[in-house]
Order: structure tokens, then sequence, then C-alpha cells
């Protein structure tokens, strides 16, 4: 593997780490932006490395769609089309497809879907995603997994967990650049705590390194399940559904990603340490503070909330800001998290972060149940 | 006034000066970016002066409907309220009146126009135009003009142009802060070369600073004019005529400002010394250079054509990074033209960028007259 993890601390499932990956020695945890197309929207590459950011996660799907992964290859790789210096991600292209497309059909040999270009029937294949990966080249790529529907039960789920491993062998055998890129697969299962456990098992056995999906509602049940291998590896999170570093660091993430701060920031909401600010209010339309007295951001340092009341999601500019804020307000939290384990501290922090978010002792009865996996005490904090 | 302007070179009517103002010391000519609503599009207030944007143009009308010249004012002003440390100039709410209401009418009184908040009837006076100005205080403010359609001919021409002489010394009487604020009138009078005249030899008397609006088709034409005073002070140039900065300055302009260059990065299309480049062009896909090689700006640093080409249009981050780019081309240009003034070589540096833009020898007539009203011989490159 062209990877070197080293763990720098613990605190039961938490653990903070030096990645080291061709491109870039990471820090964990760490939040990865999403730049579907090879752009975060609205920060310019230097402004990314400004507030330090480590990792993007592009999407296959897109960049194979435009400008297409021949022409990426031809460029000299992603790295180098978007003058991008530090690690990137690649997913496997699965998940676009079944998501976005709703013709998309999965069969042993592959996901069938037509073609958004001229509609013909198209098969993607395991190794044919990593064919596209390699081209694309970044530090680590997905294999692809065969995607279930969260609302859907039953066989179909245990059929999904043993043909995604059967197809990691697939990429296993396809992929071209083992020395230059790391591949990955991702666990499917479900919220089946036998069959995730199995896969996390068989795939602990041929020192695999596995990612796990989860989504809003889906992470809310998954939590009470403790397998015997609680490890999670890159968690994708959906947008919907507010999930704090914190937890998915105290339930063992070392990666995670999500949309949700770029996302939100066009509405005009940031995150702050209380939780969000809703900028749009009219309370901020004369108020001097920047968004966060205690970031020390570039957006915080020079624009007040009265200013970005006044332009938010009406000038792109404002939209602009806030993800420049939320995203560097991410990549602040996440070292903060990997200092802390490194210290010794780490339930102290996540303690402190959860009173400062719910100062009336009212959290979630889910984030407690999480926290009681995790092994931190929030009991004081919870609703009666 | 609080304003000192030395001249340190000039060439005919060219001149390159030292502007001294409240906020910053700038060097002319200069292109100043127009900041609608205290945003210029895409750019943070870091990256502008990164550029070297030395004045920012801010809309009255705009920025009176949002947020209000009472809540500026309350937060400190314009300056405060966008955190833009140099220098400021607003406009006087007038020519926006007329051009986006189609409800104007315009008495001895003033412009009368419906609310686009509620529709009721209000009137702008020109003494309402200052005390807004006073409230945004920027350090240039435009007194109200009698703005009057390039369509219209005849005895109303006569009558704007004297109204707005009018109109200035009602603004002189109006204007509460002239330590900290330069009130600059408008020259009216059409194409009518006695008119306009008439209207800089009063000006003149009076040691007041004037602008000149021209619209492209007006410029085009206005150039044919030799009127006896014939400085130009900030020109507001429509977007659908190329007008390039070497003409204006050679004609006497030290201020002028025009959307173009960041519309038409919205639609793809970048500044060049060549002209335009179209990144949308099909070309441009597998273009490993920059947009200008010889730009040293950020973006011509760091990104290359077959990446712009892949995201202009299609994601906002390209628009961005093409006003950034073409910001950047105005900001050099003008700097390249006071530098050539200063240092004696301004006819040879018009010449070398005449022939540049146009290889062929086919200098279009219209930039031909004004080449020679300018004193600057380009007649090998025009057309036969």
């Amino acid at each position: 593997m062209a990877l070197k993890f080293e763990v720098l601390g613990k605190f039961n499932r938490a653990r903070a780490a030096r990645l080291a990956l061709p491109h870039f020695v990471c820090q964990t945890p760490l939040f990865m932006p999403v730049g579907t197309q090879g752009t975060i929207k609205g920060l310019t590459n230097n402004q990314l490395e400004e507030i330090g950011c480590q990792i993007i996660l592009g999407n296959t799907y897109h960049l194979a769609l435009r400008p297409g992964a021949e022409l990426i290859d031809d460029l000299g790789g992603l790295h180098k089309f978007m003058n991008w210096k530090r690690a990137l991600l690649t997913d496997s292209g699965g998940f676009q497809m079944v998501s976005l497309l709703h013709l998309a059909d999965i069969t042993e040999q592959g996901v069938t879907f037509q073609s958004p270009v001229d509609a013909k029937p198209m098969l993607l294949t395991p190794e044919e995603s990593i064919q596209i990966q390699n081209k694309i080249g970044a530090d680590i790529i997905m294999a692809l997994d065969d995607v279930v529907k969260t609302t859907i039960t039953g066989p179909r789920i245990e059929e999904a967990m043993y043909r995604t491993l059967r197809w990691i062998d697939r990429c296993i055998v396809a992929h071209k650049r083992p020395d230059e890129q790391n591949l990955f697969g991702i666990v499917q299962g479900g919220l089946d705590p036998v069959l995730r456990g199995n896969a996390i098992l068989i795939s602990y056995y041929f020192q695999r390194y596995m990612c796990q999906r989860f989504g809003g509602s889906q992470f809310t049940r998954a939590v009470k399940i403790k397998t015997p291998f609680g490890v999670l590896l890159h968690s994708v999170l959906l947008h919907y559904q507010k999930i704090n570093p914190d937890m998915l660091c105290a339930l063992g993430a070392d990666m995670y990603d999500c949309v949700y701060p770029t996302r939100t920031a066009r509405f005009g909401t940031a995150l702050i340490p209380e939780g969000l600010l809703k900028l749009k209010n009219q309370a901020m339309a004369n108020d001097e503070r920047p968004i966060d007295p205690t970031c020390l951001c570039m957006v915080c340092r020079n624009y007040t909330r009265a200013y970005l009341h006044c332009i938010v999601t009406k000038d792109p500019m404002g939209s602009q800001l806030v993800s420049y804020h939320n995203l560097s307000y991410m990549m602040r939290l996440s070292k903060d998290l990997h200092t802390s384990i490194v210290e010794g501290r780490f339930p102290e922090f996540v303690q402190g972060f959860l009173r400062v978010q719910f100062p009336k002792g009212d959290i979630p009865e889910w984030v407690c149940n999480a926290m009681e996996v995790a092994g931190i005490d929030v009991s004081t904090g919870c609703a009666p």
C-alpha cells in the first residue's frame, strides 16, 4: 500500500493518527471537502491550503462525464489538472449512478445505467471503475460497491454485502497503480450487525482498508449497533442530518466528508460552536460581530454579521464567504479533535463541545447513545 | 477639497498622476471595479488588494435599498461595513433610477420614481442624493445629474446640461462633509460640442472636478468631437462595446469603470493582450497553458486553460477565477499606462498595445480617429 497509518493517540474507539499518503501527510481525524468536479464551491486552492485542508474528495462519476478520464490522464492526472498539491480521494462512481440515475440496474457483472449523454445503456464494472480512477490518479480510490437503497431490507442486503466483497477482489486484480494509489473497500450490510460485522471481519482478515457509508437517519440507528470491529474509516454523511465530527470521531471515524458545510452556507447558515447561525435572520442586520468571535479565519477577521446578512443568499460572494468560514470551522474542529486525543483530554473536549451546543442539557437521545458507545459520559447533559 | 491631484507626467491629453484621497493614495490612470452592493463579484477584499485595486465604485441606488443608508451610517460607513481600507466612490443614484426604473420622471426638483419596494411615488432630489452619500461616506461622491437617454436630441439635451449644473450648485450647498468626501459633478450635453464644451468651461471656471458619462456607441462618436477642454475624469463605459483603457487614457481619462471584465468572465471570456480568449471554445479543452503566459496573477500561476474550460460557465468557481484574472489584467494595464507616461514612452506603449491587438493592421476606424485626437501615430496599423 502507498499509505502509512501511524496511530498517535487513542481513547476507546477514537484515534488520532498520522496518515501518510503519496501527495500529503495528513493528520486524522480529518474532514474532506467535496470537490465534485475538481472545484470546492467558492474556494481557490490557495484558500483551501490556507484553512488547512489536507485532502479533497472528487466524484469519479462527474469527472468521467466532464472533462473525462482520458483527458485528465493526458493532462497528467487530476492533481495536475486542478493544480492541487495535497491529497485526493475519488469514489467509485457507483453511488452517484444509483442515486442520480433512476434507471440503474445492478447485476453480478456491474452497474448498468442509461448514459446521461445519449441515453444508451452502459455498464460500469468494478474493473472499469478502477481503470477510470487509475487515470484520475487520486491518493485513495474506492472499490465499486453494490449500493442498496436505505429503505430495502431482507436478503437483498446480504446479497449486496457479499457481492461488494467479491467486487473488491475484482478491483484489487484490476488495480494497476498500487504503489501510487490506495484502494479502499466499502462495508455493506445495512443495519444488520452480523452482516456488517462479518464484512468488517473478512476485510480485517485480508488487511484491507474499509469505508462505511452512513446517511443521517441510518447513522442514528447504526450507532446503536455494537459490532465486534467498531472502526469506521471514512464515513459518507448526507446533508440532511446534522452529524458532528466529534461524534464520528468518538465512534472511531478517521476521515469523514459531508456537503452540509458548503450547502448550508448557500442558504445563509454558518457553523459556530453554539450550533448554527442563521445569517438571514433580521437580528443580524446590525450585528457588528464576526460570525464567530473565537474564529480566526479570513472571513471572521474581515467581515461582520451585518455585512454578510446583507449579501448572503443575494450575492454569490455571500455563499462564498460563508462556505470559507464553514470549511474553516470543520478543519479547525478536526484539528482540535486530533490534538485533544494526542494530549489525552478527548472526553473533556467532547463534553465541553456538547455543553456549548446544548447549554440547556437537552442533548438528543441518539447523541447520548452514541456517546455511551464511545465511552464518554455526557449523562448530566442528556434529557432525563 | 479632501483631494490632492499631482500630475507626474503628460503626453498631450494623457496624464499620469498621484491622486491622494482620504483613504488611499491612488496612481492614475486607474480602473475602478464596480462593487454594486459592497461586493466585487467573486473577489474578497484581500484578493482585491492583492491585484492592486485602489478604488471601488459603489452604487448609491442599490446600497440605499439594501442595507440602507441609515444602517450603513450606524455601522460606521461603507468602508467599515464592507471592511475595505482603500478608496471608495459612489455615484448619485440617478443613473440607476433612469436606467432601471421605467417610470422615472425628471423635473427641476429632482427625479420622481416608483419605489421598487412598495411602488409608492418617491422623489430623489440633489440634496437627498448627497445626504445619502454623506452617510455612505465614500472618498468621492457624485452630484445628481439630469440623465438623458442617448437616443434623445434637441432642446432636451441643453435643458439637461444646464439643469445638471444648477443641481451641482444645490449639491455643493447640501454637502456636509467636504473635508472627508470629494464632490464631483457630471458633464452633460450629449454629443453637442458646444454644450459639452460650455459645461466643462463653466466647471473649470468654478474649479470643479467633473466626470463624463460615455456609453459605447456614444463614445465612438464623442471621440470625433474636439472640445476646448478635453479632460475626462471618470468615464462610465457600458459593456457592449470594447473600449480599451489605453484609448481612454490617451484621450485624457484619469479614472474609468466598466462591468465588462467581470460580466464577460461569467460568459467564459478572458482578457489577454491579444484581445479576448474564449475559454468555452473546444480548443481550450486540452490547452495546458495559463490564460495568459505573460500574466503573473494567481489564476495564471495556478490554473490551465483546460481546467478553466471544464468549469467555466458550469461552476461558479469558473467565473470567479476568470473575473480575478480579468480584473488583474485591467489593474496591470492601468499601472503600465501610468508608468509609460511617467517614463515618457506613452505613444510607444499604446502603439505596441494596438499592434498586439490588431496584428493584421486592421485597427478600426474609430480607434484610429481617437488616436489622432490623442496625438499618437498608429497610421501604419489602420485599415487603408
